[in-house]
Parts: C-alpha cells; structure tokens; sequence
C-alpha cells in the first residue's frame, strides 16, 4: 500500500466533510497530513445543509444546542476562508392543523426561555414572509438566524483546500487502522466508523431529492419546515427536500413510500412544490451515535472525530479546529467535554 | 452522409419499437433495408409493455380495440419469433369506491356486450386472486387475456432480428426526407414524425416509475390498473407504475406532483407498493393523433408508420407486417383503411 511506505504525521480516514476539514486544519499547521478516502457516498453528499441549531433544537438537547450555536457563529469565516457561498435566509417552521400549533406554541415558548431569537408569525404573517405558503397554514415559527450551504460545493472547496495547504488525498479503502504508518491516526469514516473500532457509531438512512424549476424561478427564499421534513432553498430554482430518518442497516435506496410522504408532506405547505421536476433521489448514510452527540477525541490511541448523525456540516469545521488543537499536542476545547468517546467506554470494552 | 451515398430499398427514419418491426419485416422479405435512428429515446424505453386492448378499450374505440385483438391475437407468435419472454398474467382492474364501481359496473357491461371475456369479481374474490389487494377495493374487473411484454428487452431483441435478417442500423438524424436515396422510404419516427411532414403527430408526456422489491418477491402477478393507473409486474419483484398522460411538448422531465400522484393512487390498491425500491423515474414522448388511431400509408411519397399514441407494442408487428406488404407492391390489409394517412388530408393540406 502506498500509504504505508510514506511517513506522515497525520492520516485521516475518511474524506467527506469531517475528514477533509480536519486534514486542512491540520495541514494548516504545519502538519504533513494524508486524507485516506474508500470512495463511498459520504452523508454529506445528501445532507441538505441546514445551520439550524435554533430549529433543530430537541428538548433535552442543550449540548449539542450550545455546540450548534458556536459552529453556526463560525461559519461565515469559514465559509469566508473557502469561498463557499454561505445562505442566511432563516426557516420558517410551520404548523398545519391544532396539534401543530400547539406543539409550535411549545417549541417557541423553549426557545424564548433559552433566549433564543425566534418570532411567532400568524398565518397572515407567515404567508407575507412566503407567499408560495399554503392558505391552510395555522401558525409558523421564524427563525432568522438559521443559514444552509451546498454541502457538495462545500466538500470540493475543502478537497481542493488540503491540497493547498500542503495536504493529500488518497482513494484507498482502510479496513484495519494498523496497517497505518503515520504518527496520529483519525477516524473521520462517518457511519462506517464503527467498522474501524469497538465505538457505537452506526448508519441511519435519510433519503432526500434534489428539486428544480426549469424556469430557475424561486418558490421560497427561507427553508421551510414541517413536523416530518423540509425544504432548502438553493436559489435559481433549485431545492432540496428531505428527509426520512431510518434504521435500515447499509440500505441506501430510494423506496416509492417515502418519496410519496416527503412530497406529499412539504406539498401541503408548499403546493408549488408539485409543479418542480426531480433532478435526483437519493439516500445518505447518516453516523448515528447512542445520545445523537459526535464522538470527538482520543481513544484506544486513535483520535475519533465522527458520530455526526444530522449536524456533521454545521460542525465540521468546530470538529476540525478542535481535533488540530489535539493534533498539535494541545488540549481539546472545554465543549468538546461532552463528545469525549470515553463516554462509551463501557460499550466499547 | 453515408446513407446518401448507398442505394437501399427501404430506409426506415426511427430506430424505435416501430421503425425497427417494419425493418425486421421487410428485411425478411429480401428487402435491403437501412433503419436511420436520431438516438432519442423512444417511447417504447417508457413504457410499460401492456397488451391489453380489452381493458384499454374506451367507448366509441371499436377500431381500435379490433387492432387491438387482431394484434394480441399474434403476439405469441410474435415473441417466439423473437425469442422475448410473453407474460399472460391479465388484467384486474380495481374501483375503490362507489362511484368507481358503478363506472366499472359501465365498463364491464359494455365489454359484454361485445362479446369480450372480462369477469366481475367481489373484493374476497380479487383478494383471493391478488392477495396483496387492500381491503378497500370494492369490486373488480377480472380480463385473464391481457398480457405484457418487457418493451427494452423487445427493441433490443428486434434490433439484433434485424441485423440477423441483413438490415442495417446507423445512428444519424433525418431532418429532410429529400436527402434520403433509398427506393422507398418509412417514417417511424414515433412523436418525431410530425416535424419530418404535415400530418398531425404531437408529443403526449407519459411519466412512469420503475420500482423493485429486494427481496425479488412479486407482490401481484397480474397487472393491476385504477381509473389513473397501473402496475405492471415484470416478475422476479420489478414492476413498471406509470402513467400520466400530459400535453407537456418536448418536456420529459419527471415531476414531484406526478410522482406523488402515481405512487398515492396505486398504493391505494395495493399498499405494499410503498416498501418498493424506485429504480428509476422517467418520461416518454407518445406519438399522439387527433383519434388516437396509429397513421399507416403512403402520404405524399412516403410510408407512415407512426402515431400508435399508447399502442405501439401492442401494435408494433401488426403495423409491420402491414407495412411490409406495401413496400413488396402489394395493398395494405383491410383494416389498415382506417390507419389511412388521407384522413388527415385536410388537416395535411
């Protein structure tokens, strides 16, 4: 193997969006890094992209709100560094009948609590913001601050980042991390992490389509969400609408049921969304970890920085800097506390 | 151009389902025969491959459903001539509701009355017979002699009939008939044609989905048609579901809302539709007339063999074998009156 007969001081496995900003912010520092990539279809190639942190937001789930928030802070830098178009248009999260509103009025009232900037929009309102909305619309929630990215535009700027700052990128499928060379090791394999050692990281299927107007025309400017899905606006008419979230082991097909409930879905808020064409459906693999927080850190003499599950593009590059932090012989950041993979240590013994 | 500078006997513009048959046909009759293909996809890469004119007949159809007949009547034939499998599975068309069962109560009597051999089954007789029918069908219409055929293994096989039989296929696209210098030259450019002479051919858009179980388990094994559609098994759990029949021009981009559509009306009837994989979306170009009777005869020099709409495999042999006769210099059969390319002659003039 060719990665064995070079040394390096940092070989990442794994080139979607973790590895690669990773093996950047590593080769930023002076660190001769190596990207190891198997060739798979990375979650990223079908995330949608949303920094949504507010939105997103579960109840119980104040770490990864925290983490979220910082890394959508950064994210103009880093998109700033990368020249990667960075949209900050908000969502809108909308309510359909009582029990929606109900639990909107709900998820508005933790937010304000928490102090975070959200506004309570009547359907007038709602449909003022978005006048694609549909009239049967009861109630929406705004969150201005909430950003997206192409993540396919962002993983080609990163690629050709490492190679600029000194890094290198390799096709090669690892399946034993001791065949390795190189003075530090990263695990950045997303849901095929858990094959390279005992950590709990396994596939959660979502499958997504890729939309367009063939007028270029755009039906919505914010990201639309509903209790089931959502839908991200690209700009010229294009979107993406996602997306299923399922235990279905390494399955990545589209199936005619969820295509069916995720456009019936967003089509009950957005009617225009009938009238798009479908440029691609498609399937990522999702790293699912037990508490849905990633697995940042040593462990077993190898640094993990994976277990993203549906935030792996609004962490990236907080996962990245952190992990160059380690890498460089100096602490993790006080956050990453609670990504530490020795959490799972019991399951992992 | 190469075509210019031989000298055939009969050039065939369309390398379709169609062109390729009346290829086949007179090149077996000694015949040299040239087929000139623009590369589009044809309609018959779309469709479903149903060979069933009684359950397609509409009222006021009669010559219609006798071409029909007549060319089901051969089929077998046909396709062992080919060595292409045949599928003889029938039809059942199914009424979810009231109203769609006193129109199939309409359709089931007019059949009858013509003599046609169609059953009427309560819904524990479908279920009996279809299994994986939902409980909410109320009544259905049982026509054993339908059959289907696979239309990309039929053009596939034909295409290497017609080699085998001494034709030749090139790639090239006819825009002016006059450049052609074959003897006798056949238009069976599918929804093409009407851009290559004045007779009216306009493209129908026909969405379709291909969907597969995994597992290769079949589901149904007849096909299963409601007012709006239909799923055809392909066995080894593939199955065509289509279609849509849209006045859309050139456009054969799949859509969200006809997606939605689709998948919604047949899983109405068949629920286990919605675990299926989808293989592939896709759209084709029927070649629509104002009477939805194919256009076959000689019209302004040239033989037509074009406009089949919905009908093209169903009746791609009869009008070959039609065809054939009048390129060796002898009449069109009886029934081909009513195909006559004179009926548009007004229309033409």
């Amino acid at each position: 193997m060719s990665s064995q007969s070079e040394q390096h001081d940092v070989a990442v496995v794994g080139g979607g969006v973790i590895g690669l900003a990773v093996a950047w912010r590593a080769a930023q520092r002076g660190l001769r890094t190596l990207v190891l990539d198997a060739g798979e279809d990375g979650a990223w190639r079908y995330a949608a992209g949303m920094l949504a942190p507010v939105t997103e937001l579960e109840f119980g789930e104040r770490e990864l709100l925290g983490l979220g928030l910082r890394a959508l802070d950064g994210f103009p830098g880093f998109c700033a560094e990368l020249g990667v178009e960075l949209h900050l248009n908000g969502t809108l999260v909308v309510a359909r009948d009582r029990d929606e509103a109900e639990e909107l009025e709900q998820l508005l009232e933790y937010r304000r609590k928490l102090g975070l900037a959200v506004e309570r929009l009547r359907p007038s309102q709602a449909r003022r913001a978005e006048p694609a909305l549909a009239p049967t619309v009861r109630l929406a929630l705004d969150v201005p601050g909430d950003g997206a990215v192409d993540p396919r535009k962002l993983v080609a700027a990163l690629s050709d980042a490492v190679e600029a700052a000194g890094g290198a990128i390799r096709r090669e499928r690892i399946d034993d991390l001791g065949t390795l060379r190189a003075r530090q090791v990263v695990v950045a394999a997303g849901a095929w992490s858990g094959r390279l050692g005992s950590l709990p990281v396994r596939p959660v299927k979502g499958q997504i389509m890729r939309l367009r107007d063939p007028q270029g025309q755009d039906l919505v400017t914010r990201t639309i969400r509903t209790r089931e899905g959502y839908l991200v606006p690209r700009g010229e008419g294009r979107y993406v609408l996602g997306a299923t979230v399922e235990e279905r082991g390494w399955d990545t097909a589209p199936t005619a049921g969820a295509t069916h409930e995720l456009i019936r879905d967003l089509a009950e808020v957005v009617p225009g969304v009938l009238e798009l064409e479908i440029e691609e459906l498609g399937a990522g693999l999702r790293p699912g970890t037990p508490d849905n927080l990633p697995i940042i850190g040593e462990h077993g003499g190898v640094v993990w920085a994976t277990g993203h599950f549906r935030n792996g593009i609004l962490l990236a590059d907080v996962t990245a800097q952190a992990v160059a932090e380690l890498l460089s012989g100096n602490p993790l950041p006080e956050w990453a506390a609670a990504c530490d993979p020795a959490r799972f240590a019991e399951v992992a013994a």
